[in-house]
């Protein structure tokens, strides 16, 4: 049994004309209209397909398929909102790969034992409203409803009066689901897949993140009149700090991952000496130890820099997330179907944060990944093959049935 | 002869009232209203003061006290615009000391051989409008009246439309005026003379300066999912730019000076690798050869830097000033007035940029030093003792009637 390639393509060009913006991308944001109209494709998908449609209080979408019995749910899906310049892959495709292994059962009159359900998740990226895979942690509990509703936004709006203004919101409730696995198809946002020459990622971890702002101040002073040797320099402090964190992940090995993706002075002019310097420091390692390593070596060498520099440091974490391990039995789904369909398959670790790892905190889950060109994602350059993006849907439709009809 | 200290106070605490900001700050970007009020406030004490007083097309203003002869004029002053948060010492000091050491010789009854002017020049600190010191590029007949005129400001406005809004331009034109001697009375804006323990600097020179724009383009990709093997990180490139300016300058000895103010990435997002990074570099020294040698090091480290990472660079030259080397008549005019006085007196390196030095492409000219507290300028904390004051305003006085009775 295979996929209907030509329909799984046509959702994902049908979905990207939604927030469309140049150069091929998409702009959906959650809670924005671009995103509502993104959601409403799946909605009507569903429906379509003859799915039993839900949607709850935050906005969440579930479509069930009935198996033989009325059991937990095998659940597969992702997220349709987007980055600001996002590509037309990064969470779409879960969903709409979900869709069409929905479509393909249906084509091929193919009753399971065990419920198939689709499920697409609210704010996963978390750029309007903090944290992202929001949908998820209201899904597990981890949030509550007043909590979502009362997150402030970028523009100083809740994610309440979003939902209220757009009528976004369901009357349904799923969170006490019984899922028996999740299964989530994602496209790797890195490069390791293609520069290894494989097509399957079973993903069997996810890294734990850990993510520091660290304030230098420093004296604004004359660009000219200051001798080297005088400067309580709190941009230089910064930029040396980004200098010194590439060092301590590099020499970490290949697993760790540091990034230094803001930097910002003040008052930021060519011939003043910068007074404050903030930089943010994105530490991630599968393996929580090594993780709490990077964070204390980063720690010391930020105050190091600050004491050599005469200047103050203030460090505050904005996030912190446990490496997660996902469960045997749905990776090894994963790789089953992949080595049933013939396509190369390794186990492998996502650097990136996914709504599945927030399931893992109930359900048995586990990811599929599919390559990234040049590991590019966030970037409306990101792309998948299509020979890759049937792969991966093949492969999630032959570990869906494989467990719906294990159970 | 002594200057009237209680008088030049009262100066300093008056026109500080105009622009005044929180913290003892003000706030006179050239060619606003608060510029405007500042200039009127020098104009209105410059006719209390009997001087024959002249504006010109762009704003610059001229108080002249007639000599015993009419011959080439002793000129001294300085601007009273300031950068967005400056203190109340930065230019204006110069104009008033100037008002100050006319009134002391009026109180006096003192006639000068030579007839001494004070003159106010307009947008010296280029914040709004560059380049910086345009009242005096004008006046030395560097930039024609169309070319300031046109010049455009970070508002989309020009100096012109600003010029014609405020009536802010006269109709004199003393372009051609004959100059015997220009001297500037100046804070240090370094901690050089306070270090030292020296009440007045005679600026014998004036360093060279040279400001390149780095660009660094890389690739946006996600912090979480690429390896640190495989980034193309423009934002490393540019805070590994800073860390090697540090250490050339540093290297070069105490003369030279480099400063990295000015750090931006895009997209600046704490979970994606930097796709550009665009950092500033200001590099001063009163050697040219050795400027030379500065900006050659820096665009090669700049240069082994983007190899290295993978990343392209280009580099812009925003600016670049020669060094100045003062007229020696001048800069022992102050010396010899300095002993008078009793105040020790060092000959030192200016590392700031000045009206002064532009004068001095046409005109014998030199500038009077007096300390700032912790080498703070260009910041509301900008300050400087009421005793160093009235040494600098006294030396001023002494080295001005020293060179008019010269003549």
């Amino acid at each position: 049994m295979q996929i209907n390639a030509t329909r799984l393509h046509q959702y994902l060009a049908d979905l990207a004309t939604i927030g469309q913006i140049p150069d091929g991308g998409v702009c959906r944001l959650a809670f924005t209209p671009a995103d509502l109209a993104g959601r409403t494709f799946v909605v009507a998908q569903m429906l379509r397909l003859g799915l039993d449609v839900r949607i709850d209080a935050v906005g969440n979408v579930l479509g069930v398929r009935p198996g033989r019995k009325t059991g937990p749910v095998v659940l597969t899906g992702s997220h349709t909102d987007s980055v600001k310049t996002g590509g037309r892959f990064d969470g779409s495709l879960g969903v709409l790969a979900g869709l069409e292994v929905i479509a393909t059962l249906n084509d091929a009159g193919l009753e399971t034992e065990l419920p198939i359900g689709v499920i697409s998740f609210v704010n996963e990226e978390g750029v309007r409203f903090m944290p992202d895979m929001m949908g998820s942690l209201y899904q597990v509990g981890a949030l509550s409803l007043a909590q979502v509703r009362a997150v402030k936004g970028t523009d100083g709006t809740t994610i309440g009066d979003n939902l209220d203004a757009l009528q976004y919101a369901g009357a349904d409730d799923f969170r006490t689901l019984d899922i028996a696995h999740f299964i989530e198809l994602h496209i790797e946002q890195g490069p390791w897949l293609e520069r290894q020459g494989i097509t399957i990622g079973a993903v069997e971890r996810v890294q734990g993140i850990c993510w520091l702002a660290c304030t230098y101040s420093g004296v604004a002073n004359h660009a000219g009149a200051t001798p080297m040797s005088m400067r309580q320099d709190a941009g230089y402090a910064a930029a040396a700090l980004a200098h010194a964190v590439r060092a301590i992940a590099t020499a970490m090995g290949p697993t760790q991952r540091a990034t230094t993706g803001t930097i910002k002075l003040f008052p930021n002019l060519i011939n003043v000496i910068a007074e404050t310097g903030v930089i943010t420091v994105d530490l991630r390692n599968p393996d929580a130890s090594a993780l709490e390593t990077a964070v204390r070596r980063v720690r010391e060498e930020a105050s190091r820099i600050a004491r050599e520099e005469g200047v103050t440091l203030e460090i505050e974490t904005l996030a912190e997330v446990a490496p997660v391990t996902f469960d045997e039995g749905t990776v090894r789904a994963i790789e089953n179907a992949s080595k049933t369909l013939g396509y190369s398959c390794q186990r492998m670790i996502s650097g990136a944060a996914h709504d599945a790892q927030i399931l893992a905190r109930r359900y048995p889950a586990a990811m599929i990944f599919v390559p990234s060109r040049d590991g590019i994602s966030h970037n409306v350059r990101e792309f998948t093959r299509a020979e890759d993006v049937e792969a991966g849907a093949n492969v999630l439709l032959h570990a869906i049935v494989q467990l719906a009809n294990a159970g």
